[in-house]
């Protein structure tokens, strides 16, 4: 097998006609070619596929393979791709947008844009749970965190959430806890984001908030608001572009012991007075104008920055400092704010996959342009605004807001026609402008703008109302004085001072940072991510081109729909073909992640419960196996959860489970379960299950985290559901880029489909749906490119063929660990699904030895560790997807088992139990250089760096030792070194 | 200075208006920023840059500042660029092209387009000459000779050539030296590209070679000629697509002990018995179709293999395997091929820059299709050629052979019109065919088309003779059997067995191993690349975007004007702009490296002075400084060289100049001068010398390397010259590509105008030119736009600053290493020029300690080490460029600083003259994590590693130990291991 002389990597080989094209994705996407399956197969004992697969997926669930073929999903090779991407690219419509309403058109700095977001050493990154191998995006990471504190004056920020909707929610849900859960009014001014608004609404729902939207200063004046008052959510600037002082309102808030929550925009907050000096509690945004392309509404990372005193209290993912075994500075996540570790039941909060390839952009982009280079950027726009401003007024126009920053109400009263002639006006010049109502047109500028689209704004209005049209040298800079931001609102205290925003500032500089920084952490353009659960599969290029088009990344979300048929027309086919997946028959895909999607469908399942008369279905069944996001979804859309058991063979208890259905049979409200379950195993009982809830009134909600396994094998529908949600990013092969971004949509049954999720500005969802999830109609809208691309070059046959791969190569793994390992859980016939459960639990007590120390230890050998102690404390979840060939795998083996005759050493007593091989690991090359007193070890250096002989040609290096978690949580540092720090370290 | 807090990153600062663009390149491509120039500036004891300028240039050669101002070219912001260089995309026309000829379109693997081609990792490494920190590139280089070697069956081949012509140039003058230069008749097949004829007579020219074009088996049987016959050409298969048996005439050719040299193409090799196996002694060829842009011409990789009995004549770059200090096998450039050791006067080659970036992309092509898809290509372009075959004769058409690859040649004397009205059809439906004559179109294939292509190039015959039109359903595949290659010529024996090519097929795999040889190779993303005389400076993303944009790269060389018009619209630009840089006439971007350009500037000489009646001025002065192109150049456009002394101030020895001028100034023809000179000096007297050359009859040419000294300053007219080259692959910003691309435009006076190159297809050049110096009429054109948004970018000012900062750069590196070496060479104010020569003599004397061994040592320290032993053995000649920011800068000092420091402890003999840290650098890891006992040398392993504390947080390791060049040079084996090879690997 070593010499593969002449043979075709065609796992799914069909013989391919002369017109059939080369270029087959499934070809490039699997990672065994033919001999490599047919090895895998025999070694665990089946002759054909077919056979292997019969033996792994129950027959009662398995699907006729007509249900996805290449009838059903026909494959294009990866030019043809191409070719149905630039023709959807070319019926967007290129219009310029100054719609706003918290959505910029971007100037991605061409060195990030081809170093980071185009490069896969950053976009195949994993979320940074392995922080010795992570040194790199921690540290960019804490930047973006940095960047958020330091221009909102706040004391810590996390390092993203899914938009600024979601955003609002949660600091409405921390607010609603701040309060105990009993003061339940949240008011919101009326000068919030309108899609902010409807995903508050939402949200409010579920967790029996009661949400006021009035303007603020008579909100805060009424005294049944007051006594009942949460927290209060502002927009600053407003969504009119009105820039006001809300320090006497914090202070009336904070008086009636509620939070102030502020909705705010980084760039202006160069200029304004930053909310953490007039008392916000609470301060989120979306970071998207920093350098990340609108891409149609997303993806974007959402900031969010609390006071001190809520600091643990906050959701997502915070970075921190701590040190590493040699006292080292290290970054990692602080606060095991990791889904593994999220709170169940007790959670209000599910954020898991958040926005950390768009945060590290983001942050990037402050980096390279620095305090003075963002200042510059600020006044370029809110010079442009004060120009506009003061043209069309010259024109006769009425400027409804005197003070702003970027964004304009203009009263159109004067024209013939109003609004909609100069909307049309704006229309033939290819300008969108925000329509606000039949009078008022609003506008907000951007970076992106040059001097001639300034001039072509301008003379929209000039057109309107017959004027002369302005010229380019006619135009005159603003007026010095800066009366548009009040004086005791204009920002005062400097900002970004850190040394790391003022050193990288040429193009060869910021090139190296993002480089140096890339090179300290394992990438899939390393090794193999065995992560249980999370599916790190190829994310392919010819899949990744088509994103960065300008014609993809410069729509605005709002932009009337005439000039968005590619993106329509592109979103329709991925849902029909993940209907056809799934065997539903709608689909939503505004859900950002995939507990967003969790959420969304469990919000749907409430909502037909409720149009059949049953409101008072609020139990959700969850078995102790389910995934953290799951309960805490439950509990996020009003539901009361009750567990299930299950038995010691890893399968439901479905006793227990008929026994609680029908416990609660009068307001069973859904069941939630993951198919295959998270212990890695197809199990028989799933559609047993699924008829005990619905005998008993409820919905079946499956998490599709594990749908790899099914493609073309099985489906949710035909499992039993009723509702799933998929990840794009783990089964359609959108990247993790380091902790998201990711899509979680929702599929659904034809009685749900109408409940689906709309939006209030673009319409889409249910004729009865609920209200938004997302600030966006069709979430991260940009990426579902990656997926749709996905699929169809795959086809119906390769999405199967990939299927059936991953199921063989967990099979294989199980297959080379067995007798070293012991694989937990297997289903009658000795057979894995896509992943498998290893159990440590035995080397703890023969030898001291943790699930951590085989994990780190691993990073030594070059790889990336599998899930650690999830779902079952003492394990290893490994998954190692279709993508990874069988040299990869077995190199993964010969690691694995490597490490375990480590272990026996320890066992042994060959080795001391604190002093090892796996406890020391990982040794980065600073720890094996050290002089032979410091070194000291019962084990060589070259034993610590080179246990196995492939190393010598191939290793990733680890950057720093063992991290001290516990260290840093005690003394928790978000943000990046000072200047003083800075000069102060070696 | 640490803390640049707020300062603006602006050298070359004015304020910037509200409507002027933010996204200024200066401030980007510039390393330093204001307050550093400022601090290097007080470092070096000037106030202004200008009163340092004064000092650094002679007043006498200095420009007004209007020269080279932003009136004069005006700067564009990035955005700005993308908009022009979009419009100019727009207006070339995206026909498809079979025009053949050597250029097909290419299909570019994504995985490679986006990680190697348009990864600064690959792009900005320089040519490896330090093989320990170029591991990578060097095994790629490698598998590229493989795939020559093992497609042609030859014993050897290089690491590429500039295009197929100057290959076949080349072949013939390795004919011509086999042959003792004494038999002087070269015959080519006139079924050669008439490209490469057009080449082949310029540089039979230089050599008085005489050439003759002749069908080959006619041409052999002529007596006059096998008696002088020192060498052969043939295409195979031929420009007409024929497809013969050269076997018999390959006897003949060497009966006349004579060389046969085949041109091919690597595709048909699959299918063809190879050149190796019927007697070729040279094959060569373009190895663009495996996966390279046509790009308009180039750049592409050209292929040259050889005999065993030939291989240590070869031209070009030959990359070996051999071994390092501890036995490890590891890679290296062979029998010192390099630049610095050409053998000057005595050479008939002066390859330098190649196209190793494109030799490495075609390299990855192969890796990634492997022997089984290549063929699977092969097929398929042989296939659809059969099936437009039999259409087109079922049509009516006659096709002209009958033994084919890939391409057609059809007479359409049915259609009434013939050609023109066949070519007008085919316009229509925006495709280009070959013109060949009024009767004759031809047709070359490739594998870029689909079965759609293919249906529509069939109805163009269809259409032209009012036959129905074929759909693809009625498309027949061709008959089975294979007598379009006929048996005697069809390939039996195997081809890229090697494992490298029959591995790395999936996209994972592939992607992995592009990364894992990346990370073995220090690029400009790591660390400044200060090699003096190679100008590694900033190539901007910016500039780099377009160049992977369709309707660039699939643009045929020899399409209709008026469907390049964006192309050439911007090759004007970039001439008008380089003739206001140099202060000449006229320019031709013809030459695709700096020595090309000198080879073509002397051959416009000599034509200039044989149109002036003196045929007979063949005399060229050089210094003995100069580069070893130089006289290498000269001798092959035919002149004699006489050297020039220069003085031990380093300065030309005017007086020896002065005498050799007179003595010859009856025959002078050329002085060639470097300018600054080679020793990193401004010379006083560079007016007089050239006034010297021109009272004497001569034309001055200056070697334009060192231009990125001048912009703005000075220019090489002003100087006195009359011709210059420039590589713009130094000054001008095209990336390295670890050897290539470059191109090596002329500038010329206003009477050399009319002979600059021409070329046979599409006009170009002077009228009354001389023949081709490069297969295409733009040479590298794609690569052009690098240059020419290079310069749009910076505008006339920001060229200026950034010759100011190289010199400043330059300046405060002399500076601060002063004290701690010797700085040989300055101006008369203590000024050295972009860069500077410092002298370790002494240390070889004192301490046995060698440039190479100070050169390994900067590894350790993270440096690509400056250039070294050359235009002085015993020096290194150090140049920073202007985007080099202070940091790096100091960084690079201290090292050199503490460098200085080891060796004292060796001239001390604090350590061992044989076992130092200098002598046994480069140390990497797998050498500091030896045992105890294997260490065992007088400093510690964290001495070795970590001499000074930033390499703690920024280290790039070498991977090998020294590599011992002599071991390499006696066992010389230029292929990748084998089968076996890799078996018996630990
Ligand atoms: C089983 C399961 N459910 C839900 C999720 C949550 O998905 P996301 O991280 O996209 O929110 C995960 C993520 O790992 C998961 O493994
Ligand atoms: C002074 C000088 N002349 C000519 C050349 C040759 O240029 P090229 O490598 O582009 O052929 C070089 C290259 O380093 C050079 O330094
Ligand atoms: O960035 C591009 O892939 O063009």
């Amino acid at each position: 097998l070593k010499n593969r002389n002449g043979t075709r990597r065609l796992a799914t080989a069909t013989e391919k006609s002369l017109f059939k094209p080369l270029d087959t994705f499934s070809d490039r996407h699997i990672g065994p070619n033919d001999a490599e399956v047919q090895h895998m197969l025999n070694s665990i004992g089946y002759e054909s596929m077919e056979r292997f697969v019969d033996a792994s997926v129950p027959p009662s669930i398995r699907l006729k393979e007509a249900a996805v073929d290449n009838a059903a999903i026909q494959p294009l090779s990866e030019s043809e791709l191409f070719g149905r991407a630039k023709a959807f690219a070319e019926s967007n419509k290129p219009f310029k947008s100054y719609i706003g309403m918290g959505y910029h058109n971007a100037v991605v700095p061409p060195v990030i844009l081809r170093n980071v977001i185009e490069n896969p050493a950053w976009y195949t990154q994993y979320t940074p749970y392995q922080p010795e191998i992570a040194q790199g995006r921690l540290e960019s990471l804490v930047n973006f965190q940095t960047m958020v504190m330091s221009l909102t004056s706040m004391h810590v920020a996390n390092a993203s959430l899914l938009d600024e909707g979601t955003a609002a929610a949660e600091g409405m849900a921390m607010a609603f806890v701040a309060g105990n859960q009993r003061k339940k009014t949240f008011l919101v001014d009326s000068g919030v984001l309108p899609q902010t608004i409807s995903v508050l609404r939402t949200r409010a729902k579920g967790f029996g908030i009661k949400l006021v939207i009035k303007d603020f200063f008579e909100g805060i004046k009424d005294e049944a608001i007051r006594s009942d008052l949460c927290g209060v959510l502002l927009q600053y600037p407003d969504v009119n572009g009105h820039v006001k002082n809300y320090t006497q309102l914090a202070e009336e808030v904070h008086s009636a012991s509620a939070l102030v929550i502020c909705a705010t925009d980084l760039l202006a907050l160069t200029s304004l007075k930053p909310p953490g000096e007039w008392g916000a509690d609470i301060v989120l945004g979306n970071s998207a104008r920093f350098g990340v392309p609108v891409g149609y509404g997303g993806p974007h990372a959402a900031f969010f920055a609390c006071s001190q005193r809520l600091q643990r209290k906050m959701p997502g993912r915070l970075i921190g400092r701590s040190r590493d075994a040699t006292g080292k500075p290290a970054y990692r996540l602080a606060l095991q704010t990791r889904e593994q570790h999220i709170r169940r039941e007790k959670a209000t909060s599910n954020i898991c996959t958040a926005q950390a390839l768009l945060a590290n952009m983001a942050a990037m982009y402050a980096v390279y342009h620095g305090p003075s280079g963002l200042r510059q950027i600020a006044n370029k726009v809110h010079g442009f605004t004060k120009v506009l401003k003061s043209q069309v007024e010259a024109f006769g126009y009425d400027v409804e807001n005197q003070c702003f920053f970027d964004t304009l109400t203009i009263d159109t009263g004067i024209v013939e026609g109003s609004a909609s002639a100069v909307h049309r006006v704006a229309r033939e010049a290819h300008i969108n402008l925000r329509h606000i109502d039949d009078i008022r047109v609003g506008i907000t500028l951007d970076e992106s703008m040059s001097a001639e689209d300034l001039v072509r704004l301008i003379n929209v209005f000039a057109s309107a109302v017959s004027a002369n049209a302005v010229s380019l040298s006619s135009l005159q800079p603003p007026p010095a004085s800066n009366t548009t931001i009040p004086e005791d609102i204009q920002r005062t205290t400097p900002f970004l001072h850190h040394p790391v925003f003022n050193t990288h500032h040429s193009e060869t500089e910021m090139l190296r940072y993002i480089h140096h920084l890339q090179n300290k952490d394992l990438s899939l353009v390393h090794a193999m991510i065995p992560l249980g659960s999370c599916t790190m599969k190829l994310n392919s290029t010819s899949s990744m081109i088509p994103l960065t088009w300008p014609e993809f990344g410069g729509v605005h979300p709002f932009a009337p729909v005439d000039q968005v048929k590619g993106y329509l027309e592109m979103i329709k086919e991925l849902e029909i073909d993940l209907c056809k997946i799934t065997g539903f028959e709608a689909c939503s895909l505004q859900p950002n992640s995939g507990a967003s999607g969790e959420y969304a469908g469990l919000s749907v399942i409430r909502k037909y419960h409720e149009s059949q008369g049953e409101a008072n279905r609020k139990i959700c069944l969850i078995p102790v196996s389910a995934h953290g996001t799951n309960p805490a979804s439950a509990v996020m859309a009003g539901l009361k959860v009750v567990s299930v058991k299950v038995l010691s063979n890893g399968a439901l208890d479905l006793e227990d489970l008929r026994s609680k259905a029908e416990t609660h049979k009068d307001n069973l409200a859904a069941f939630m379960i993951t198919y295959p379950s998270t212990f890695g195993v197809f199990e028989d009982g799933v559609q047993e299950a699924c008829k005990i809830i619905h005998d008993n009134g409820g919905q079946v909600y499956l998490d599709g985290a594990n749908l790899n396994a099914q493609i073309g094998l099985t489906n949710p529908a035909t499992c039993g559901g009723d509702v799933c949600h998929l990840n794009l990013h783990k089964t359609f092969a959108i990247p993790h880029g380091g902790g998201g971004p990711g899509v979680g949509p929702i599929c659904v049954a034809k009685h749900l489909a109408p409940f689906l999720p709309t939006h209030d500005i673009i319409a889409t969802g249910g004729s009865k749906g609920i209200d938004a999830v997302s600030s966006a109609p069709f979430g991260s809208a940009s990426i579902l490119l990656i997926s749709w691309a996905y699929i169809k070059m795959l086809g119906g046959k390769g999405l199967a063929d990939s299927s059936k791969v991953a199921l063989l190569n967990a099979n294989y793994i199980a297959h080379r660990l067995a007798g070293h390992y012991s694989v937990k859980f297997t289903n009658g016939n000795g057979r894995v699904a896509h992943e498998l459960l290893i159990d440590l639990a035995d080397f703890d007590k023969k030898a001291d030895l943790k699930v951590m120390d085989f994990a780190k230890r691993l990073q030594d050998y070059g790889f990336h560790p599998p899930t650690c102690s999830w779902p079952i404390s003492t394990a290893m979840l490994i998954e190692p997807t279709e993508s990874e060939s069988l040299d990869e795998i077995d190199r993964f083996c010969d690691a694995m088992i490597e490490i375990r005759k480590e272990a026996q050493e320890v066992i042994d007593g060959t080795q001391p139990k604190d002093n090892n091989l796996l406890k020391n690991a990982p040794h980065p090359i600073p720890v094996v250089t050290l002089s032979e007193e410091e070194w000291n070890r019962p084990y060589s250096r070259q034993r610590a760096a080179y246990p196995l002989s492939y190393l010598l040609e191939k290793k990733f290096w680890p950057t720093v030792t063992r991290i001290d978690d516990a260290y840093g949580d005690l003394n928790l540092i978000c943000d990046c070194p000072s200047v003083e720090e800075t000069e102060s370290m070696p």
